[in-house]
């Protein structure tokens, strides 16, 4: 545990020296939250989503966010061009299935950038994650209804159908790959008092994964580096939105080594 | 009065209680802002308007907002099909008009819209109301220029030719349903000074319009709300835009009943 | 150049009086943003694309400003219309070649806009003027990578071949105008912190651009005032990029005639 802890650590830091491009294709409500956390962190964003130009853009790119929370068929095309390139190239692909579940044509494309694009790594919540594995799911909207059970199993058999890593974010964060897992127990409740904090840790996992070949590393160094940002932003703020959105991103500048290793939370099962 | 005080602080109680789900199909300036906004109301947000799911998006939600800030003809088209929806299920649709006046396309669609959708209630500045009523009306781009003679006549036409509800928001904010009136004068300058506040009014009536079936009293309620929380916010932050931006937020998020009872600012009047 | 000083804190005080409406056709990340930071300034701003729309909203306009952040054809063609009816009314249009250099795509949108519509000002970073002036760039996604060697030498050329002003920001501004060259040294590196504040200072160039007939002053004047509001907001928040975030419109509001000439830092020089 703490060889990994001191991995996280280490990543964060090459984030600030390498300063990897982040490619997003996302949604119209966190575009420039997700870029705001993106430079907080050390890395740099680029939004683009004209076919003719994202094959060329998420080339320069160190990783790619494929994001639908406000999906039409042109971006879509968009992100299954983009997707496939960045697999071509060897890109790390993070996709966040924003609610899945919720309707048809969400659950049907996020399954269709799933099957054409070799993700490495989804973030949702556990509604989403459940609908993605052919389960039940209970969603109102984008948010997750669902009580955890089941849960972890959806997520290991989500995994293993696709191969990749699978991070469920709720009060605790559970990032699973196959059999593995890492709860990720940072955070604070402030986060879902502001919108898009789902979305912001999603690119905080695309921002890891440019650095760390380990994906599950690169999911779990991020969950908890967000997580304890948040934290710290809500006890200076006492968790009211507008201020602590604000200083949410103070934080994520701040974060050091020294910080993560003393406040992260980490707890590693193997076994289904 | 003091029942419609009463009523007004029940209904805040229950949007946090019911936390209902919030539709919108808006301009991309304020997304991140309206979907804060409902938060931070105590409500949910989501954003989506692809033909694909427009229709069933809308009949998990509470209330429906169509804001034409950034309007084209996909967007439009979103907008009809989920209004003709809402209006099969009963759920209340909030209209924006943003710079109805300022072109003939944002007229023509407000009026289309209005024609193809029966609107619970429409809100607006008094040249964009001005406008939709039939009268002349100066604006600039998307502020209303216009000085406020005829302006409860425009309302009290427009509230009776589309039977809704119709709320001109300004200095103070005139509800209006058919020959009844509600003057809020809660507020504050500072809102003008930040950009989207007025769809974040709109906002705030459609989160009240899922817990509140009168209109008139959900939209007076709304306004009164989120006036105070602005009040609140330029008290603290002598209403320096960015400062009193993000605390307005935090005000939305701490006000409760005994707040609104103590500063709400009612008056009401029936004839024409 | 007390001549210019008194100037540029006149102009400042123009766009508070006369409050011109900017109309933005510009990306997704910084609507909002630039939308607010019109308002700190003192002017109105307004977004439409819908070619329905556009030109008659240009036609109320003091400025225009085109940015093709987040490009794709519909919006390409938005520009053309609204920048070709700009310059039959002899509104002043101000260009933010986002990312020129980085895709063909952005590259060639960009000559193209630039062939077609006569513009008054380009603003972009050195690797984007670089590009536009048919040089070699370095760029990462949209930020420029480019040492300034031959970067003068690439304003210039682009300003004589166009004919028009060209603001290269970065560590010093230059403003070019043929053969004059004004050095603007105000600013702050918490500046490239957050997202969109090369888009700001585009939208700060287009409300000077609509009060300032001289161009090179209205850009100068603009990026003084914007790097003084910077300069300020850092020193009250360390630089944090939330705080800062929040407090740079507290300070574009704030920003008075006696601070500017007090504070800015002009440097002017003549010959290529």
């Amino acid at each position: 545990m703490n060889e990994l802890i001191e991995r996280i650590a280490e990543d964060l830091q090459k984030v600030r020296e390498t300063k990897p491009l982040v490619h997003h294709i996302t949604n119209y409500v966190v575009m420039n939250e997700t870029a705001n956390l993106t430079l907080s962190l050390g890395a740099l964003p680029v939004m683009a989503h004209a076919h003719e130009e994202v094959e060329e853009m998420v080339a320069m790119a160190g990783a790619l966010v494929l994001n639908i929370g406000t999906l039409d068929p042109y971006w879509i095309e968009s992100m299954l061009k983009a997707g496939k390139k960045a697999n071509e190239l060897g890109t790390p692909v993070v996709l966040d299935p924003v609610g899945a579940g919720a309707t048809r044509y969400r659950t049907e494309s996020a399954k269709e950038i799933l099957d054409a694009v070799k993700v490495s790594v989804i973030r949702g919540n556990a509604a989403e994650i459940a609908t993605l594995a052919g389960a039940e799911a209970q969603i109102k909207g984008v948010e997750s209804m669902e009580p955890p059970e089941g849960m972890l199993e959806n997520g290991h058999r989500l995994s293993s159908y696709y191969g990749c890593v699978v991070a469920i974010t709720g009060k605790d964060d559970h990032v699973i790959d196959g059999s593995e897992t890492i709860i990720v127990s940072n955070g604070t409740p402030a986060l879902g008092g502001v919108t898009g904090t789902g979305c912001m840790a999603t690119t905080a996992l695309a921002v890891f994964s440019a650095v760390e070949k380990d994906h599950l590393v690169a999911a779990a160094g991020a969950l908890a580096c967000f997580g304890i940002a948040g934290e710290n932003a809500a006890a200076k703020t006492g968790g009211h939105p507008g201020s602590f959105h604000a200083t949410l991103y103070d934080e994520v500048a701040r974060l050091d080594a020294t910080q993560v290793k003393e406040k992260v939370k980490l707890v590693s099962m193997t076994g289904v």
